[in-house]
């Protein structure tokens, strides 16, 4: 084969879809108990499914036409309407483009902010789908620890430390995938002033916001930053559309304006048949998104989480901290991960090393509860409470 | 507002988006004859639409669930069939990756094999959606002419002319973007020749090859290239959905590897919802896609073709080039063609000035066929008729 770029050389896939890969092959393999990939295991809002059905019957060709760039006007003001509702935030709806889920979202605000050698601060553990893009737009993963036993904050001294001339953007995601965390009131204000003050771009990755325990998301804006903050977020968990592929970023209009020119070369336009999803989901003032989140969504994972946390009391003697928000839990198991993962592999229960999710994250293993329901976690987590005895 | 990167600083958007995005802002004119954007005015096949209906209603959750990377295997081995069938070419089905339109194989194609420097060989005019990537890959386009006179034909001399030791690849699209033409077989032996033999890759951009109005569509690896061909295809042109943004980029195995891993960070995953559409459309050998293009799609646009060609000799005096395929007149009209256009869009006629597509299109107007019935062609013709008497 002729020779491919040096930059191709250095993709490096994510050893997660590879799982995922490989549990797709195995088909409907029953017996696998999957607390690996955050796939939603709930069927999306019925009535969403009904409107985009109803809609390819009455308008089949408007339904799977081009858009524009950004998205359909329509759509965008029901995010910047939900936006103001929700988060209590004013955005305008030019300030706001579709994506391709949130990872085109990541990759296009990535690219439009670094500069090579620019220096973006990211927690560890930390989601492991900054990595490549970071590392693709050029940029240098700076890596802040944070731990279980203190809930996963990120201290500010420590923030301060990791800031230096090359800092160019920080991530925050709160929920937080793989720890679950969410950051406390004081350390998001805190967060915000420290970009302020450092002149650095905030990220919000809002994925998870809508998949909160106890208390109600809080939009970092409230702190202020709009001028430096660019937030993404998609409707792959919230609506349980995953492969409806259809997420937004939204910021300084500037930003956007950037990110939607970049969308053209990357995936030209909104995709319009999707949109019709996130219409449904969030007219009436989010009727629909509020009842399926608070009837179906919250309580289901809430009470899977409760359940695992019971589950691991039950057969495990692991101390951890329990997530406030998204669906993983982020355990210590004391010992080394991807081989204690093979051999849960062995024994049909998925889990994924916490190595992949940095440094900080070897001995510890990723647990979701969004797959499983309460009887398979159970199975599971036994599986596991006799592996960690061997 | 923060600095973002020089990159971005370069980013250009597409002139052609910029008119979609006014037309979708001036909402239903009816008013406005459009010859601008190529976005199709057939209603997708029936027995798609019915078919994705019913899957939403009989499988909600699986239709919108995450699959893997390159896509469900059973919607690739369908693309290697059709493949098989329709272009008598071999590719296995890990040699395919389906992708968000063609635009997303376009640009993870680019990103995968050119380093900085490097030169990609287009046509002058050609599809300008190739400068932006080949920019972003930090690759430099050479353009070779072609001309109306020479029906748009890639003359053999002036490739090799083209071709230096930083050559990386060419791109042959065929039928062509804004030209209309199809290379005759004789040049398209000689191209795949010449690409053998120099080593460089040859990217065929087949987004066009189900609308041929002469004859049947030709593969280049009919004349060899299977190591260094990488090949890439939508539906929204043949299915008339381009609002789902669904494509497939296929190619040597490794490369194809190779794409599959940025495409994790570009979008994750290929639309699960969107590969419905393509599963419809092809299974049963094909059956619904032979009949919508054989029955519907190629005749309309054919008829259209026909009638603007009628049209342009009965209003104007000008000289062209037929096309063979896809639904574009280039044609040259004697005078600047941007100015031109602004002319034709106070009179409610939307034409594309000629140099958006490179240098050798100046003094041109390409005229899309595709979105407009007969009588509203006549009509915009009239008015381009009376303008270049002006």
């Amino acid at each position: 084969m002729l020779d491919i770029s040096n930059r191709a050389k250095k993709y490096k896939g994510s050893p997660i879809r590879r799982i995922s890969s490989m549990l797709e092959k195995a088909g409907n393999n029953k017996k696998i108990i999957s607390f690996g990939g955050g796939a939603p295991s709930l069927a999306p809002p019925q009535e969403i499914i009904k409107y985009v059905e109803k809609k390819l019957e009455k308008e089949p060709q408007k339904s799977v036409a081009y858009t524009s760039t950004p998205g359909p006007t329509h759509t965008r003001k029901l995010i910047s309407e939900d936006l103001k509702k929700e988060e209590k935030i004013d955005i305008p709806t030019d300030n706001i483009t579709l994506t391709v889920g949130g990872t085109e979202a990541l990759y296009s605000t990535f690219q439009t902010i670094i500069n090579p050698g620019d220096e973006i601060i990211t927690t560890d553990p930390c989601y492991l789908g900054y990595t490549e893009p970071i590392k693709l737009a050029r940029g240098k993963q700076v890596r802040i620890p944070t731990y279980w036993h203190e809930n996963f904050q990120i201290k500010e001294e420590r923030l301060k430390e990791a800031i230096t001339k090359k800092t160019k953007a920080m991530i925050l995601i709160s929920p937080d995938n793989p720890t679950g965390a969410t950051q406390e009131t004081k350390n998001l204000k805190a967060i915000v002033e420290i970009c302020e003050d450092k002149k650095i771009w905030l990220i919000t990755d809002d994925i998870y916001k809508n998949i909160v325990f106890e208390e109600k998301f809080t939009n970092s804006r409230k702190f202020g930053g709009y001028e430096n903050t660019i937030s993404l977020s998609s409707f792959s968990k919230s609506a349980s559309i995953p492969g409806v592929r259809i997420g937004y970023a939204y910021g300084p209009k500037q930003v956007i304006n950037k990110i939607s020119e970049l969308k053209q070369a990357t995936s030209l336009t909104a995709p319009k048949l999707a949109t019709l999803f996130v219409d449904k989901f969030l007219e009436n003032k989010g009727k629909i998104k509020k009842k399926y989140l608070s009837k179906i969504v919250v309580p289901t994972y809430k009470r899977r989480r409760n359940h695992m946390k019971k589950m691991l009391k039950k057969y495990t003697d692991l101390e951890f901290a329990v997530p406030k928000g998204a669906f993983y839990y982020f355990i210590n198991i004391g010992k080394e991960d991807e081989k204690f993962s093979n051999k849960l592999l062995e024994k049909n229960v998925v889990v994924i090393p916490g190595k992949y999710f940095g440094n900080n994250g070897k001995k510890h293993i990723r647990l979701t509860f969004v797959s499983e329901p309460k009887n398979r976690i159970e199975e599971g987590i036994k599986v596991i409470g006799e592996e960690l005895k061997k």
